[in-house]
Protein backbone atom coordinates (compact mmCIF):
# COMPACT_ATOMS: atom_id res chain seq x y z
CA UNK A 1 0.00 0.00 0.00
CA UNK A 2 1.31 3.48 -0.86
CA UNK A 3 0.63 6.53 1.41
CA UNK A 4 -0.01 9.81 0.10
CA UNK A 5 0.34 12.88 1.63
CA UNK A 6 -2.07 15.64 -0.22
CA UNK A 7 -2.50 19.30 0.61
CA UNK A 8 -5.99 20.62 0.15
CA UNK A 9 -7.56 23.92 -0.70
CA UNK A 10 -11.53 23.55 0.65
CA UNK A 11 -14.20 26.55 1.35
CA UNK A 12 -15.99 25.66 4.54
CA UNK A 13 -18.51 27.79 4.04
CA UNK A 14 -21.17 24.71 3.43
CA UNK A 15 -19.56 21.70 5.80
CA UNK A 16 -19.69 21.05 8.94
CA UNK A 17 -15.77 21.28 9.10
CA UNK A 18 -12.86 18.73 8.67
CA UNK A 19 -13.88 15.79 10.35
CA UNK A 20 -16.80 13.48 10.83
CA UNK A 21 -17.62 12.42 14.22
CA UNK A 22 -20.00 10.60 15.67
CA UNK A 23 -23.46 11.63 13.37
CA UNK A 24 -21.65 14.70 12.29
CA UNK A 25 -22.61 14.55 8.53
CA UNK A 26 -20.88 16.77 5.74
CA UNK A 27 -17.84 16.82 6.29
CA UNK A 28 -15.22 17.70 4.06
CA UNK A 29 -12.87 14.52 5.30
CA UNK A 30 -16.39 12.62 5.01
CA UNK A 31 -16.15 14.00 1.09
CA UNK A 32 -12.77 13.06 0.36
CA UNK A 33 -13.13 9.75 1.79
CA UNK A 34 -16.35 8.54 -0.68
CA UNK A 35 -14.44 9.84 -3.89
CA UNK A 36 -11.08 8.13 -2.81
CA UNK A 37 -12.64 4.43 -1.38
CA UNK A 38 -14.57 4.39 -4.53
CA UNK A 39 -11.64 4.76 -6.32
CA UNK A 40 -9.83 2.34 -4.19
CA UNK A 41 -12.77 -0.51 -4.31
CA UNK A 42 -12.48 -0.50 -0.51
CA UNK A 43 -12.76 1.70 2.37
CA UNK A 44 -10.06 4.09 2.68
CA UNK A 45 -9.28 5.84 5.91
CA UNK A 46 -7.97 9.76 5.15
CA UNK A 47 -5.81 11.54 8.11
CA UNK A 48 -6.06 15.17 8.44
CA UNK A 49 -3.42 16.84 10.09
CA UNK A 50 -6.36 18.34 12.31
CA UNK A 51 -9.88 19.68 12.50
CA UNK A 52 -11.08 22.77 11.25
CA UNK A 53 -14.32 24.35 12.20
CA UNK A 54 -17.63 24.45 10.77
CA UNK A 55 -17.54 26.97 8.14
CA UNK A 56 -13.87 27.91 8.51
CA UNK A 57 -11.72 27.76 4.79
CA UNK A 58 -8.30 25.87 4.11
CA UNK A 59 -5.95 27.02 1.94
CA UNK A 60 -3.58 24.23 2.73
CA UNK A 61 -4.88 21.48 5.28
CA UNK A 62 -2.39 18.37 5.06
CA UNK A 63 -3.78 14.60 4.85
CA UNK A 64 -2.57 11.55 4.04
CA UNK A 65 -4.12 7.80 3.25
CA UNK A 66 -3.08 4.32 2.31
CA UNK A 67 -4.09 3.04 -0.79
CA UNK A 68 -2.93 0.77 -3.74
CA UNK A 69 -2.68 2.61 -7.29
CA UNK A 70 -0.89 1.35 -9.72
CA UNK A 71 -1.15 5.01 -11.93
CA UNK A 72 0.68 8.19 -11.38
CA UNK A 73 0.30 10.42 -8.28
CA UNK A 74 -0.47 13.30 -10.33
CA UNK A 75 -3.37 10.76 -12.37
CA UNK A 76 -4.99 9.83 -8.83
CA UNK A 77 -4.97 13.57 -7.99
CA UNK A 78 -7.04 14.53 -11.17
CA UNK A 79 -9.27 11.63 -11.09
CA UNK A 80 -10.30 13.12 -7.33
CA UNK A 81 -10.47 16.24 -8.36
CA UNK A 82 -13.18 15.24 -11.22
CA UNK A 83 -15.32 14.16 -8.94
CA UNK A 84 -14.50 16.96 -6.17
CA UNK A 85 -17.80 19.50 -5.75
CA UNK A 86 -15.97 22.86 -6.65
CA UNK A 87 -15.21 24.30 -3.22
CA UNK A 88 -12.90 21.27 -2.70
CA UNK A 89 -9.74 20.86 -4.73
CA UNK A 90 -6.59 19.17 -3.89
CA UNK A 91 -3.71 21.28 -4.60
CA UNK A 92 -0.96 18.80 -4.61
CA UNK A 93 -0.09 15.07 -3.92
CA UNK A 94 2.96 13.11 -3.56
CA UNK A 95 3.78 9.19 -2.30
CA UNK A 96 5.63 9.26 0.49
CA UNK A 97 7.11 7.40 3.29
CA UNK A 98 5.14 4.46 4.91
CA UNK A 99 5.03 6.44 8.27
CA UNK A 100 4.38 9.96 7.46
CA UNK A 101 1.45 10.78 9.40
CA UNK A 102 -0.39 14.55 8.55
CA UNK A 103 -1.23 14.67 12.25
CA UNK A 104 1.38 12.89 14.26
CA UNK A 105 4.49 13.87 11.95
CA UNK A 106 2.71 17.89 12.42
CA UNK A 107 5.25 20.09 13.88
CA UNK A 108 3.35 23.00 13.78
CA UNK A 109 0.48 25.52 11.92
CA UNK A 110 -0.20 28.57 10.58
CA UNK A 111 -3.91 29.87 10.74
CA UNK A 112 -5.09 33.48 9.50
CA UNK A 113 -7.82 35.42 10.47
CA UNK A 114 -9.03 37.89 8.08
CA UNK A 115 -10.87 41.11 9.42
CA UNK A 116 -12.87 43.36 6.98
CA UNK A 117 -12.33 46.81 8.92
CA UNK A 118 -14.34 49.52 6.55
CA UNK A 119 -17.80 51.04 6.97
CA UNK A 120 -18.24 49.60 3.13
CA UNK A 121 -19.63 46.20 3.19
CA UNK A 122 -17.56 43.37 2.15
CA UNK A 123 -19.36 42.23 -1.04
CA UNK A 124 -16.70 39.95 -2.86
CA UNK A 125 -15.05 39.15 0.26
CA UNK A 126 -18.28 38.74 2.92
CA UNK A 127 -17.68 35.11 3.30
CA UNK A 128 -14.20 34.84 4.12
CA UNK A 129 -14.02 37.55 6.49
CA UNK A 130 -15.53 38.90 9.82
CA UNK A 131 -16.70 42.97 9.16
CA UNK A 132 -15.54 45.16 11.21
CA UNK A 133 -17.12 48.55 10.64
CA UNK A 134 -15.55 50.49 12.94
CA UNK A 135 -12.12 51.61 12.88
CA UNK A 136 -9.79 48.95 14.91
CA UNK A 137 -6.57 50.20 16.70
CA UNK A 138 -3.93 48.02 14.69
CA UNK A 139 -0.90 49.41 16.53
CA UNK A 140 -2.80 48.46 20.13
CA UNK A 141 -3.59 45.00 18.39
CA UNK A 142 -0.21 44.22 17.78
CA UNK A 143 0.76 45.25 21.10
CA UNK A 144 -1.79 43.15 22.83
CA UNK A 145 -0.68 40.04 20.27
CA UNK A 146 3.26 40.05 22.29
CA UNK A 147 1.64 38.63 24.73
CA UNK A 148 0.45 35.50 23.36
CA UNK A 149 4.04 35.32 21.87
CA UNK A 150 5.72 32.00 23.19
CA UNK A 151 4.86 28.94 25.89
CA UNK A 152 1.95 29.40 27.67
CA UNK A 153 -1.34 27.75 29.35
CA UNK A 154 -3.89 29.05 26.71
CA UNK A 155 -6.59 27.44 28.77
CA UNK A 156 -8.60 30.87 28.63
CA UNK A 157 -8.40 30.93 25.00
CA UNK A 158 -9.70 26.92 24.81
CA UNK A 159 -13.17 26.63 24.12
CA UNK A 160 -13.65 22.97 25.19
CA UNK A 161 -13.78 23.67 29.46
CA UNK A 162 -13.61 19.84 29.61
CA UNK A 163 -10.14 19.64 28.20
CA UNK A 164 -8.61 16.96 30.29
CA UNK A 165 -4.83 16.77 28.12
CA UNK A 166 -2.50 19.63 28.59
CA UNK A 167 -3.41 23.20 27.46
CA UNK A 168 -0.27 24.48 27.03
CA UNK A 169 0.67 25.91 23.35
CA UNK A 170 3.61 27.72 21.65
CA UNK A 171 3.03 30.48 18.99
CA UNK A 172 5.98 31.34 17.42
CA UNK A 173 5.03 34.00 14.96
CA UNK A 174 2.00 36.34 14.62
CA UNK A 175 2.11 38.60 11.75
CA UNK A 176 -0.23 41.65 11.14
CA UNK A 177 -0.81 42.36 7.24
CA UNK A 178 -3.13 45.66 6.63
CA UNK A 179 -4.43 45.78 3.01
CA UNK A 180 -6.76 48.37 1.79
CA UNK A 181 -9.65 47.20 3.81
CA UNK A 182 -8.50 44.08 5.26
CA UNK A 183 -6.54 43.39 8.82
CA UNK A 184 -5.16 39.65 8.54
CA UNK A 185 -3.34 38.26 11.34
CA UNK A 186 -1.62 35.10 11.04
CA UNK A 187 -0.35 33.03 13.96
CA UNK A 188 1.95 30.33 13.24
CA UNK A 189 2.44 27.97 16.57
CA UNK A 190 3.24 24.23 17.45
CA UNK A 191 -0.69 23.17 17.86
CA UNK A 192 -3.98 25.10 18.53
CA UNK A 193 -7.30 24.51 21.23
CA UNK A 194 -10.48 24.31 20.10
CA UNK A 195 -11.29 27.67 18.86
CA UNK A 196 -8.49 29.22 20.09
CA UNK A 197 -7.62 30.97 17.01
CA UNK A 198 -10.85 32.91 17.12
CA UNK A 199 -11.33 33.62 21.00
CA UNK A 200 -7.60 34.99 20.46
CA UNK A 201 -8.88 37.17 17.36
CA UNK A 202 -11.49 38.29 19.15
CA UNK A 203 -9.61 39.16 22.11
CA UNK A 204 -7.52 41.45 20.11
CA UNK A 205 -10.48 43.18 18.20
CA UNK A 206 -11.65 44.22 21.64
CA UNK A 207 -8.24 45.67 22.30
CA UNK A 208 -9.23 47.11 18.71
CA UNK A 209 -12.25 48.60 19.48
CA UNK A 210 -10.52 50.15 23.01
CA UNK A 211 -12.60 47.77 25.18
CA UNK A 212 -9.74 46.30 26.33
CA UNK A 213 -6.05 47.42 27.16
CA UNK A 214 -3.05 45.39 25.88
CA UNK A 215 -2.12 45.23 29.27
CA UNK A 216 -4.87 43.19 30.38
CA UNK A 217 -3.74 40.29 28.92
CA UNK A 218 -1.64 38.63 31.25
CA UNK A 219 -4.32 38.56 33.82
CA UNK A 220 -6.50 36.67 31.33
CA UNK A 221 -3.68 34.18 30.75
CA UNK A 222 -3.24 33.92 34.60
CA UNK A 223 -7.11 33.06 35.64
CA UNK A 224 -7.33 30.32 33.27
CA UNK A 225 -11.02 30.83 32.19
CA UNK A 226 -12.79 31.43 29.15
CA UNK A 227 -15.26 34.10 30.81
CA UNK A 228 -12.08 36.24 30.98
CA UNK A 229 -10.89 36.49 27.19
CA UNK A 230 -12.54 37.49 24.78
CA UNK A 231 -14.89 36.82 21.94
CA UNK A 232 -15.37 33.27 19.49
CA UNK A 233 -14.27 35.71 16.26
CA UNK A 234 -16.40 33.91 13.53
CA UNK A 235 -15.35 30.77 11.68
CA UNK A 236 -15.72 32.43 8.14
CA UNK A 237 -12.90 34.39 8.95
CA UNK A 238 -10.50 31.58 9.45
CA UNK A 239 -8.39 29.71 7.47
CA UNK A 240 -5.80 27.09 7.60
CA UNK A 241 -2.71 28.30 5.75
CA UNK A 242 -0.55 26.05 6.59
CA UNK A 243 0.92 22.63 7.88
CA UNK A 244 4.52 22.64 8.61
CA UNK A 245 6.75 19.20 8.70
CA UNK A 246 9.79 17.97 9.39
CA UNK A 247 13.08 19.80 10.86
CA UNK A 248 14.38 23.62 11.48
CA UNK A 249 10.91 25.77 10.79
CA UNK A 250 9.54 25.46 14.22
CA UNK A 251 12.03 28.24 15.95
CA UNK A 252 12.78 30.25 13.01
CA UNK B 1 -36.15 67.15 -5.60
CA UNK B 2 -32.39 66.49 -5.16
CA UNK B 3 -30.47 64.20 -7.70
CA UNK B 4 -28.16 61.92 -6.01
CA UNK B 5 -25.41 59.81 -7.74
CA UNK B 6 -24.39 56.61 -6.44
CA UNK B 7 -21.41 54.46 -7.02
CA UNK B 8 -22.30 50.22 -6.43
CA UNK B 9 -20.80 47.13 -5.87
CA UNK B 10 -22.60 44.28 -6.62
CA UNK B 11 -21.69 40.28 -6.74
CA UNK B 12 -24.40 39.17 -9.77
CA UNK B 13 -24.60 35.97 -9.15
CA UNK B 14 -27.71 35.13 -7.79
CA UNK B 15 -29.65 38.14 -9.79
CA UNK B 16 -31.29 38.12 -13.58
CA UNK B 17 -29.01 40.96 -14.37
CA UNK B 18 -28.85 44.80 -12.98
CA UNK B 19 -31.66 45.75 -15.04
CA UNK B 20 -36.06 45.01 -14.63
CA UNK B 21 -37.75 44.07 -18.04
CA UNK B 22 -41.02 42.81 -18.36
CA UNK B 23 -41.66 39.91 -16.12
CA UNK B 24 -37.47 39.96 -14.85
CA UNK B 25 -37.60 39.23 -11.26
CA UNK B 26 -34.90 39.58 -8.76
CA UNK B 27 -32.69 42.30 -10.46
CA UNK B 28 -30.34 44.66 -8.91
CA UNK B 29 -32.39 47.97 -10.04
CA UNK B 30 -35.75 45.74 -8.56
CA UNK B 31 -33.91 45.55 -4.91
CA UNK B 32 -32.58 48.80 -5.04
CA UNK B 33 -35.91 50.64 -6.37
CA UNK B 34 -37.66 49.02 -3.63
CA UNK B 35 -36.01 50.41 -0.99
CA UNK B 36 -35.34 53.68 -2.00
CA UNK B 37 -38.82 53.72 -2.83
CA UNK B 38 -40.00 52.95 0.54
CA UNK B 39 -37.27 55.55 2.36
CA UNK B 40 -38.65 58.13 0.47
CA UNK B 41 -42.08 57.18 0.97
CA UNK B 42 -43.27 57.25 -2.77
CA UNK B 43 -41.88 55.06 -6.02
CA UNK B 44 -38.56 56.19 -6.96
CA UNK B 45 -37.01 55.14 -10.54
CA UNK B 46 -33.19 54.34 -10.38
CA UNK B 47 -31.16 54.95 -13.40
CA UNK B 48 -28.24 52.97 -14.21
CA UNK B 49 -25.54 53.44 -16.51
CA UNK B 50 -26.21 50.30 -18.58
CA UNK B 51 -27.31 46.92 -18.08
CA UNK B 52 -25.31 44.22 -16.48
CA UNK B 53 -26.06 40.31 -17.61
CA UNK B 54 -27.44 37.93 -15.27
CA UNK B 55 -24.59 36.57 -13.22
CA UNK B 56 -22.14 39.65 -14.14
CA UNK B 57 -20.66 41.53 -11.27
CA UNK B 58 -20.01 45.25 -10.77
CA UNK B 59 -17.08 46.54 -8.74
CA UNK B 60 -18.61 49.78 -9.52
CA UNK B 61 -21.85 50.52 -11.49
CA UNK B 62 -23.33 54.19 -11.61
CA UNK B 63 -26.87 55.05 -11.02
CA UNK B 64 -28.69 58.39 -10.15
CA UNK B 65 -32.01 58.97 -8.96
CA UNK B 66 -34.40 61.77 -7.82
CA UNK B 67 -35.42 62.15 -4.19
CA UNK B 68 -36.21 64.91 -0.96
CA UNK B 69 -34.18 63.72 1.65
CA UNK B 70 -33.21 65.91 4.58
CA UNK B 71 -30.18 64.73 6.17
CA UNK B 72 -26.92 64.23 4.52
CA UNK B 73 -26.07 62.20 1.87
CA UNK B 74 -23.94 59.83 3.82
CA UNK B 75 -27.19 59.49 6.23
CA UNK B 76 -28.84 58.25 3.19
CA UNK B 77 -26.03 55.73 1.78
CA UNK B 78 -26.03 54.55 5.44
CA UNK B 79 -29.76 53.62 5.66
CA UNK B 80 -30.22 51.97 2.12
CA UNK B 81 -26.50 49.61 2.89
CA UNK B 82 -27.99 48.91 5.92
CA UNK B 83 -31.38 47.32 4.03
CA UNK B 84 -29.31 45.87 0.89
CA UNK B 85 -28.54 42.11 1.07
CA UNK B 86 -25.06 41.92 1.80
CA UNK B 87 -23.83 41.08 -1.73
CA UNK B 88 -25.48 44.41 -3.21
CA UNK B 89 -24.09 47.70 -1.23
CA UNK B 90 -23.54 51.19 -2.23
CA UNK B 91 -19.60 52.34 -2.27
CA UNK B 92 -20.52 56.18 -2.77
CA UNK B 93 -23.31 58.68 -2.72
CA UNK B 94 -23.00 62.22 -3.56
CA UNK B 95 -25.49 65.07 -4.74
CA UNK B 96 -24.92 66.21 -7.96
CA UNK B 97 -26.56 68.30 -11.11
CA UNK B 98 -30.02 67.89 -11.83
CA UNK B 99 -29.33 67.26 -14.95
CA UNK B 100 -26.67 64.76 -14.41
CA UNK B 101 -27.78 61.08 -16.13
CA UNK B 102 -26.08 58.22 -15.18
CA UNK B 103 -26.23 56.58 -18.70
CA UNK B 104 -26.60 59.90 -20.86
CA UNK B 105 -24.21 61.09 -19.25
CA UNK B 106 -21.74 58.49 -19.09
CA UNK B 107 -18.46 58.78 -21.51
CA UNK B 108 -17.82 55.49 -21.33
CA UNK B 109 -16.84 52.02 -19.28
CA UNK B 110 -14.07 49.77 -18.19
CA UNK B 111 -15.11 45.77 -18.05
CA UNK B 112 -13.24 43.44 -16.66
CA UNK B 113 -12.41 39.95 -17.50
CA UNK B 114 -10.95 37.37 -15.51
CA UNK B 115 -9.61 34.06 -16.42
CA UNK B 116 -8.46 30.93 -13.80
CA UNK B 117 -5.54 29.56 -16.00
CA UNK B 118 -4.42 26.50 -14.29
CA UNK B 119 -4.93 23.03 -13.85
CA UNK B 120 -5.93 23.67 -10.03
CA UNK B 121 -9.38 24.48 -9.42
CA UNK B 122 -10.37 28.08 -8.42
CA UNK B 123 -11.98 26.95 -4.99
CA UNK B 124 -11.91 30.24 -3.52
CA UNK B 125 -12.49 32.76 -6.86
CA UNK B 126 -14.70 29.93 -8.78
CA UNK B 127 -17.97 32.75 -8.37
CA UNK B 128 -16.26 35.35 -10.15
CA UNK B 129 -13.62 33.75 -12.80
CA UNK B 130 -14.13 31.20 -16.15
CA UNK B 131 -11.64 28.34 -15.17
CA UNK B 132 -9.49 27.60 -18.69
CA UNK B 133 -7.39 24.56 -17.22
CA UNK B 134 -5.28 24.24 -20.24
CA UNK B 135 -2.42 26.71 -20.35
CA UNK B 136 -3.37 30.07 -22.53
CA UNK B 137 -1.04 31.89 -25.07
CA UNK B 138 -1.60 35.24 -23.73
CA UNK B 139 1.31 37.37 -26.16
CA UNK B 140 -1.56 35.48 -28.90
CA UNK B 141 -4.02 36.63 -27.35
CA UNK B 142 -2.33 40.27 -26.41
CA UNK B 143 -1.83 40.24 -30.38
CA UNK B 144 -5.22 39.25 -31.59
CA UNK B 145 -6.77 41.82 -29.14
CA UNK B 146 -4.91 44.79 -30.90
CA UNK B 147 -7.15 44.03 -33.79
CA UNK B 148 -9.97 45.07 -31.66
CA UNK B 149 -8.68 48.92 -30.68
CA UNK B 150 -10.24 51.68 -32.57
CA UNK B 151 -13.60 52.65 -34.01
CA UNK B 152 -15.36 49.28 -35.49
CA UNK B 153 -18.86 47.99 -36.30
CA UNK B 154 -18.38 45.57 -33.94
CA UNK B 155 -21.71 43.67 -35.31
CA UNK B 156 -20.07 39.96 -34.96
CA UNK B 157 -19.49 40.44 -31.48
CA UNK B 158 -23.03 40.96 -30.63
CA UNK B 159 -25.86 38.89 -29.23
CA UNK B 160 -28.98 40.84 -30.52
CA UNK B 161 -29.31 39.76 -33.98
CA UNK B 162 -31.84 41.91 -34.69
CA UNK B 163 -30.02 45.18 -33.16
CA UNK B 164 -31.32 47.81 -35.17
CA UNK B 165 -29.56 50.60 -33.77
CA UNK B 166 -25.67 51.07 -34.56
CA UNK B 167 -23.62 48.40 -33.82
CA UNK B 168 -20.50 50.76 -34.33
CA UNK B 169 -18.06 51.41 -31.10
CA UNK B 170 -14.82 52.58 -29.67
CA UNK B 171 -12.91 50.09 -27.89
CA UNK B 172 -9.89 52.80 -26.20
CA UNK B 173 -7.41 49.98 -24.58
CA UNK B 174 -7.02 46.61 -23.70
CA UNK B 175 -4.83 45.67 -20.87
CA UNK B 176 -4.00 42.38 -20.15
CA UNK B 177 -3.03 41.76 -16.07
CA UNK B 178 -1.52 37.66 -15.10
CA UNK B 179 -1.13 37.46 -12.00
CA UNK B 180 -0.47 33.71 -10.62
CA UNK B 181 -3.33 31.93 -11.61
CA UNK B 182 -5.45 35.02 -13.25
CA UNK B 183 -5.66 36.35 -16.75
CA UNK B 184 -7.31 39.52 -16.40
CA UNK B 185 -8.48 41.69 -19.56
CA UNK B 186 -9.78 44.91 -19.38
CA UNK B 187 -11.75 46.85 -21.87
CA UNK B 188 -12.00 50.47 -21.53
CA UNK B 189 -14.41 51.89 -24.68
CA UNK B 190 -17.25 54.23 -25.31
CA UNK B 191 -19.82 51.48 -24.87
CA UNK B 192 -20.18 47.91 -25.20
CA UNK B 193 -23.20 45.84 -27.18
CA UNK B 194 -24.78 43.24 -25.82
CA UNK B 195 -22.93 40.38 -24.49
CA UNK B 196 -19.62 42.26 -26.29
CA UNK B 197 -16.96 42.07 -24.10
CA UNK B 198 -18.03 38.59 -23.29
CA UNK B 199 -17.80 37.26 -27.23
CA UNK B 200 -13.95 39.20 -27.59
CA UNK B 201 -13.13 37.56 -24.40
CA UNK B 202 -14.32 33.71 -25.84
CA UNK B 203 -12.83 34.89 -29.12
CA UNK B 204 -9.45 35.81 -27.50
CA UNK B 205 -9.59 32.27 -25.33
CA UNK B 206 -10.36 30.30 -28.57
CA UNK B 207 -6.72 32.54 -29.62
CA UNK B 208 -5.45 31.50 -26.58
CA UNK B 209 -5.76 27.79 -27.19
CA UNK B 210 -4.51 27.94 -30.37
CA UNK B 211 -7.82 27.28 -31.94
CA UNK B 212 -7.51 30.74 -34.22
CA UNK B 213 -4.50 33.20 -35.32
CA UNK B 214 -4.56 36.54 -34.33
CA UNK B 215 -4.47 37.27 -37.62
CA UNK B 216 -8.33 35.82 -38.36
CA UNK B 217 -9.78 38.70 -36.82
CA UNK B 218 -10.40 41.28 -39.28
CA UNK B 219 -11.84 39.07 -41.11
CA UNK B 220 -14.84 38.20 -38.31
CA UNK B 221 -15.08 42.26 -38.10
CA UNK B 222 -15.73 42.23 -42.15
CA UNK B 223 -18.08 39.56 -41.70
CA UNK B 224 -20.44 41.23 -39.62
CA UNK B 225 -21.94 37.73 -38.47
CA UNK B 226 -21.89 36.71 -34.85
CA UNK B 227 -21.53 32.95 -36.22
CA UNK B 228 -18.03 34.04 -36.97
CA UNK B 229 -16.80 35.19 -33.52
CA UNK B 230 -16.03 33.21 -31.26
CA UNK B 231 -18.26 31.89 -28.33
CA UNK B 232 -19.70 33.42 -25.33
CA UNK B 233 -17.20 33.69 -22.71
CA UNK B 234 -19.89 32.85 -18.89
CA UNK B 235 -21.24 35.49 -17.50
CA UNK B 236 -19.49 35.34 -13.60
CA UNK B 237 -15.65 36.17 -14.83
CA UNK B 238 -17.58 39.84 -16.38
CA UNK B 239 -17.20 42.87 -13.82
CA UNK B 240 -18.36 45.88 -14.91
CA UNK B 241 -14.90 48.01 -13.44
CA UNK B 242 -15.93 51.51 -14.10
CA UNK B 243 -18.00 54.31 -15.90
CA UNK B 244 -16.47 57.74 -16.88
CA UNK B 245 -17.92 60.79 -17.16
CA UNK B 246 -16.86 64.52 -17.99
CA UNK B 247 -13.77 65.55 -20.14
CA UNK B 248 -10.54 64.23 -20.78
CA UNK B 249 -10.13 60.89 -20.01
CA UNK B 250 -12.13 58.64 -23.19
CA UNK B 251 -9.47 59.30 -25.49
CA UNK B 252 -6.69 59.11 -22.71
Amino acid sequence: MKNYKIILSYDGGRYNGWQKQGNTENTIQEKLEGIVSALAGSPVEIYGSGRTDAGTHAYAQVANFHMEWNKTAASLMEAINERLPEDIAVRSMEEVNPRFHSRLSAKGKTYEYTIWNSKKPPVFWRKYVFWCPKPLDVEKMRQASQFFLGGHDFKSFCANKRMKKSTVRKIYEIQFTCAEEKITIAYRGNGFLYQMVRILTGTLIEVGEGKRSPQEIPSIFAALDREKAGFTAPAKGLALKEVFYGEGRENA
